[in-house]
């Protein structure tokens, strides 16, 4: 068994700043079960306890009442715009630019497509090899549509910007990374892109919900982003679509449904787009999925972006700290930088997954990214300090009392 | 006031009819405000009884307690596949062709594209001129972002079929037109468009659910809808989308999203689609939404369809009877023939907009279609007998007490 260095932090440490963690009451509004320590957030958030009563309420009354006539009276069909507007004040964009619709992927391949639009004789797509797979998927469905004439260009993250050049259509970058939560510095990243004459896209699935975003701050083309992670809107939640205002009027994204019509209900048969950031709607809106998002969104905005992001950054440095300290068998896969790191740590180790197994047979859940990511993420509106005491001596039992080279964990994250 | 001829029938006649319809335990499966007769369950269908129920397990118990596990545990990710069979059995689709993703909307763009994809050296896709207005901007939006080879040609109803030539890569109709009702030959159709060597593409949002559909025996290519009308999934419910077998292994839609990934866990850098139907799957599933569907859809599993459309037509023509009888001030919208007619039926009047006002303060809630359509939807399964007959004598009513040339209604119209 591997020496331990005596640790330097204790407990109590752990509980005293929960006593002084002025969003420790937030912790409340949220349903944990008891003796559960999520470190999943950034994949999934948790279920807020307003939540099931508003949608049996959408249910019951809304539909089961109102029926077809919630679409005015209860505003479903204004619903992606008012929860737009609720999104934007998270993402610091001013009112009409942002829309609640369809999937993050569905909209990365409007938002692409229209950029190519924008910058007609330029071919390339760039982003980042490792970038969430769905933003490369698109990007690459995308080209092969449009043909010959546009190029998917993945680099690696250190080599991106230098490829930006005058024949760049777009760059897409996910704001922090899924796998090891390092960040994008917006300001610059968006500047050297535009200088080049491209457009940035902005992929905040990773950010949003966990620190302030200044999107109109720092000059962004196009965003786009999901809302079931920090955002706690739900399992398969809308995602949402920023234009910058400046792009509204040249904004066209091919993904022509009805509700991006300036008229849907004039019926007529030739599609003319809504002016607004409304035409990057397509199909009929998730009642359902915008009303558990909307309960979401409002408890998001009812807590101070700073705050939680000094929280956030404080759990990470605390976490790494310990593992550092206490946990000598991993790699830190993850920027010790708290101003490059997003929300959420990772660790690797070659049996990574059956280690995640095994925490989560403790009840402590972060997930397991293929091929040895583990990956804890730090939701502060719902996580207390101890709970990152408790992971970590967790894993100092898990990885003391197992030999984690026996072949039966090698055979178990074959299962992956 | 307009001289009444004396009724034929008479309500005894309908209540008989409930009484002897082996359909009508079924109208207690869903959840109908004492005294609201709903005619309009071709637009949003009736919630069903047990959705709320559900739908709060899934929020409280699968996303609350189980939390990111559910994906695997409670099949959120396996549940696209398993509705898709379900819807599947609605419409005459072996296994393994249909699946529960996105919207109607998004999922033409996928097929229409995937169709030109098939039929590299064909230029036209040919639709109906006033086909609901989505149809018709998807295959504009797609077609203006191919470029000038691809061409969108819309015609009335009665010079579709002819315009299919050699040039032809795809004919997309709605089933049954949203308007009128009136219903397409499925087989003929497709046989016709098929003889030109092209591929059909059927739009089923009006007719699903409403009699039974036969895409295999039809030998149909291609088909999308929509099911929160007479499937009665819930507001903006996830829809379907279908590739017969025989096209799967050419099957290449463009919103390449990570879901539709052979392998999506891998996190790799390309695409490289699954090889079956779970190719036009994009983003994360919806999982409040396919909650709802998925008691919808075993709901109308346990009703036999023949029967439904049995009764479905059966309720048509008694309206248009009635109609006929007591409401000389109607035209008839629909085709008369039970056989051409979906499950819907429409009058037209110029005062269209305020009559449906007047009828839905009765709480008798059928639909306005601009300019002059008053849309009547019948649903066998909570739909009664009497509920024509208490229909039409209301109309009666409100036609024989206000004058409908009267100025103020001509302004309540322009509201529309």
């Amino acid at each position: 068994m591997t020496q331990l260095s005596p640790p330097k932090l204790d407990r109590s440490q752990f509980e005293l700043l929960d006593q002084n963690d002025s969003l420790a009451p937030m912790r409340d509004k949220f349903s944990l079960e008891e003796g559960l320590i999520y470190l999943d957030g950034n994949s999934l958030g948790v279920l807020p306890k307003a939540t099931a009563d508003h949608v049996s309420q959408v249910i019951k009354r809304q539909w089961g009442v109102d029926l077809i006539r919630s679409w005015n009276s209860h505003h479903w069909m204004q619903k992606p715009t008012q929860l737009g507007h609720k999104v934007g004040r998270l993402i610091g964009a001013d009112v009409g630019q942002t829309i609640v619709c369809d999937t993050t992927s569905v909209n990365i391949f409007k938002l692409a497509a229209a950029a190519i639009k924008m910058r007609p004789d330029r071919s390339k797509l760039i982003t980042e090899t490792g970038n969430f797979a769905t933003d490369l998927y698109l990007l690459q469905g995308l080209a092969k549509l449009l043909g010959d004439h546009i190029e998917v260009i993945a680099l690696p993250r250190d080599e991106v910007l230098q490829a930006v050049d005058e024949d760049t259509a777009l760059v897409l970058l996910t704001h922090v990374h899924f796998k090891t939560g390092s960040m994008w510095d917006m300001a610059s990243v968006t500047q050297i892109t535009q200088a080049q004459g491209a457009l940035m896209m902005w992929d905040l699935s990773h950010s949003v919900g966990a620190m302030p975003i200044e999107l109109d701050q720092n000059n962004a083309d196009l965003a786009v982003g999901c809302t079931y992670k920090y955002l706690n809107g739900g399992p398969g939640a809308p995602a949402f679509v920023y234009v910058a205002q400046r792009h509204l009027s040249q904004f066209e994204q091919p993904l022509t449904g009805w509700l991006g019509h300036a008229k849907p209900f004039d019926f007529v048969d030739d599609y003319q787009g809504a002016t607004g950031i409304e035409q990057a709607m397509c199909g009929t809106p998730a009642v359902l999925g915008n009303a558990a998002l909307e309960v979401a969104l409002d408890l998001m905005l009812s807590a101070d972006m700073a705050q939680v992001r000094r929280k956030s950054q404080h759990m990470g440095q605390l976490f790494i700290e310990l593992i550092q300290q206490r946990c000598p068998w991993f790699e830190l896969g993850s920027p010790t930088n708290p101003e490059q790191r997003g929300s959420q740590v990772s660790l690797t180790h070659p049996q990574g997954y059956a280690i995640m197994q095994a925490l989560i047979a403790r009840n402590i859940v972060g997930d397991f990214r293929a091929p040895n990511n583990l990956r804890f993420g730090f939701t502060p509106l719902y996580l207390r300090y101890v709970d990152l005491w408790d992971c970590v001596e967790a894993l100092v039992d898990i990885m003391s009392t197992e030999s984690w080279n026996q072949p039966q964990f090698l055979k178990q994250q074959a299962v992956t």
